[in-house]
């Protein structure tokens, strides 16, 4: 590994802090970046390198290792940290980057998604992501990717102007969480589930995900993206690929995005009538009063933005065409949760179904992405006892009990590290976007052109 | 249900008090037997009523049943139980169980191979057995069932002039065993076995039994069969016919034990290469010396009955004619443990041979029949990490967590309440015993007539 120069475009927001630089951090105290690093924060705040040192230094924590300190750690990791001042667009003030030397650069993109555009052009016309002879340039971005196909397209193609495809990693940061990179692992690594992973024994795959805060006074991004856009579309829909997609002839970047690639593309667009939607109003939980969406001073009056969406999926392939997939999202709803369920096909003519019990109930696999990660297999087993009678009981692995919960590092720490070495298994390229894209934007252009009203319900709901 | 009188022959004997009447007592105490039920020891040693009623109270136990006395109930069962002196052999003995009255009855045959004959012709002459009007007779009758093939046909003939076949229960109490009911619900009532039940995803199915202790001063049974008709003749085969039987077309004992037979038909008879026997001498375990096979004053000088075999077997038909199915038992070892283990095959085509690990381990189905009952499927998943390494888990589901402990029965109850029910199911039909006499008898008697001796080892090992 040679030189590594890592700029991080947009230093002083909350991502950067609670999120990126403690990866950073992580990944440097264990020994996983090239030993000449540096990085670098860029933003239009006024700090000294000292200041900014200061600051992201709060969010930094150590893991414990016998043997080695800490604050030797923290020391080696702010000394090769330093500050840039500047405004997005001003390619001038990118110029300050360039030193002449050829090192490998990863500029990472932690800023609004209005001035992605302009911010790669300036960058690029500066020439300070010029990556210099024998080096390479890797330039992050976050979603959101776009509000629909069309402003994608847009958008790509202003940064493809800019930066050839390969350079860029299209983060989606639900790629980089363990239970979400196990999935391959757990598809692909266990004979036994081979045989069974298709819609003759596949009854229903139900993914997930659901926070118990709603907004909490930061709507004013949200409401110009709403829950299908912030979390369906990419997160969700990319669960969705790794659990359905074919085996990919190797673990290689292009084989294994392709896959992906051909399944999205093998959904079908959604209709108005899959698609239901809702918006979160006032309601009491344990006694507390929590304000409705439209209650939040940063959302706008009379809001259509749903936070709460389910949807059908139908994936027309062989594999998958009698299997139902159920997509559901919601902010304030009773639990925080994201998993994926697998629901086995039940047998009506299975021998116990002549016993007063009823036909066995389905087997589940359920994958639990957060929070208490693990996999849970619900199986049938006989009540102990004298009769036989059954029950379904749960084969479970915790993730935190079978691993030190201390080693379950962070998604962006996974992710960053395979930007550092140039795997882009877990990133999205510009053709899954737009797959990605076409199977919800007739649905998100036909609820704003007929200022569709989303469903009522209380904050705190079971949905 | 009727009147009911349960005769335990044999009633003076340590399977009788320590096993039977225990085993009464609980189900008399959950209400599971007729109301109208007497219970009857015959025996040749002398003891007033009394004195056997308090013989056998010393090993009854109450389940806690909130709001319940156990003593009442421990009175109540003690009030129908009566004692019958006699020579097993003598038909006036048994007459005086007549009282003229109709009701059903059971004939609990706990007493040595060698007068199972003559105790039933002796009954059969007493006229004790005749049901009478509208009711049945049931008689219950314990392993050894022979010592080989041609040993049994000649026991059963004998019976059968007796007793018509279907008044006839022969008890494995392996069947009785909580896991191994339940192999039967883990097959058929959980749908992701099925596609994988079969030599195409099943690499190898092991059977092991397994003692800590040695036959302690009980030799002279035990060295006239050897641990192959102990053990795998019986427990063990039945326990693989469970395993490996095609799916029955219903839950009927007669479904069921067809499907067993043709199993057993299906089993290669053993050569002798393809079994391995041994027989224990003195070694030290926890430093403490234990004694040896041949040091058992019970047990003839030069003796060479094998204390542990294991064999490959092979089952000729469509599902099972690539899997290796080996059997294990032995006296004198490690550990106590009884346990299936069904290996899945490994793939070599696996997408994850090409990382550094290797190729995934295959999975693995653990039936644990006992000591600590439960199941466990072993899976392939993520180490939680940066880099893509996987790791071998264990999803686990271990009966006495997953239910009430004290709720787990013991296999003579479940065994005993079958007969009152008159479900066959869990027991054994003369033409499994001809299979499975079958299997072994060609090794037995090659065994015996060469005079093989048993390999050494040494008590507490690993084998």
């Amino acid at each position: 590994m040679g030189n590594l120069k890592l700029v991080v475009v947009g230093a002083s927001g909350d991502l950067a802090r609670k999120k990126i630089f403690p990866a950073l951090f992580s990944l440097y105290s264990q020994g996983l970046l090239p030993n000449e690093v540096e990085f670098v924060g860029f933003a239009r705040s006024d700090y000294s390198d000292e200041a900014f040192r200061r600051r992201i230094s709060e969010t930094l924590t150590c893991r414990y290792v016998p043997g080695e300190s800490c604050a030797e750690k923290m020391d080696g990791f702010l000394a090769r940290t330093s500050y840039l001042r500047g405004e997005y667009g001003d390619s001038n003030a990118y110029k300050r980057l360039l030193d002449g030397r050829a090192c490998d650069k990863i500029f990472y993109f932690s800023i609004p998604p209005a001035i992605f555009a302009d911010t790669a052009e300036a960058l690029g016309a500066s020439g300070a992501t010029e990556p210099g002879d024998g080096a390479w340039t890797r330039v992050v971005v976050e979603k959101p990717f776009g509000r629909d196909r069309k402003s994608f397209d847009e958008l790509n193609e202003r940064l493809n102007a800019v930066f050839p495809e390969e350079w860029i990693y299209r983060i989606d940061h639900y790629l980089g969480k363990e239970m979400v990179r196990n999935i391959q692992v757990l598809r692909f690594a266990n004979q036994i589930f081979k045989p069974i992973w298709d819609s003759k024994h596949i009854d229903r795959i139900d993914i997930s995900w659901s926070e118990d805060i709603g907004v909490e006074g930061r709507g004013g991004y949200f409401d110009n993206y709403g829950i299908i856009r912030d979390v369906v579309q990419n997160h969700l829909l990319q669960m969705l690929a790794l659990v359905a997609m074919e085996p990919p002839p190797s673990l290689d970047a292009a084989d294994i995005r392709n896959r992906k690639v051909e399944l999205l593309k093998a959904i079908t667009p959604l209709n108005p009538e899959d698609v239901e939607i809702g918006q979160y109003v006032s309601g009491v939980v344990n006694g507390v009063e929590h304000p409705g969406y439209g209650d939040d001073p940063t959302v706008p009056d009379d809001s259509l933005t749903p936070t709460f969406a389910r949807m059908k999926l139908q994936v027309l392939n062989e594999r998958w065409e009698d299997t139902v997939f159920t997509v559901k999202a919601g902010k304030a709803l009773a639990r925080r949760e994201s998993q994926i369920r697998i629901v086995f096909r039940a047998s009506r003519s299975n021998v116990f179904c002549s016993l007063d019990g009823g036909c066995p109930m389905p087997n589940e696999l359920i994958i639990r992405v957060q929070p208490d990660e693990g996999i849970t297999l619900k199986i049938t087993t006989k009540v102990p006892g004298a009769s036989m009678r059954f029950h379904v009981k749960e084969l479970d692995l915790t993730y935190s009990d079978a691993f030190d919960a201390e080693v379950i590092p962070e998604a962006y720490e996974n992710l960053i590290l395979d930007v550092v070495n140039g795997d882009k298994s877990l990133f999205i390229r510009a053709d899954e976007l737009q797959a990605a894209w076409d199977i919800f934007t007739p649905v998100l252009s036909y609820f704003e052109e007929n200022r569709v009203r989303p469903k009522a319900y209380p904050f705190g709901a079971s949905l």
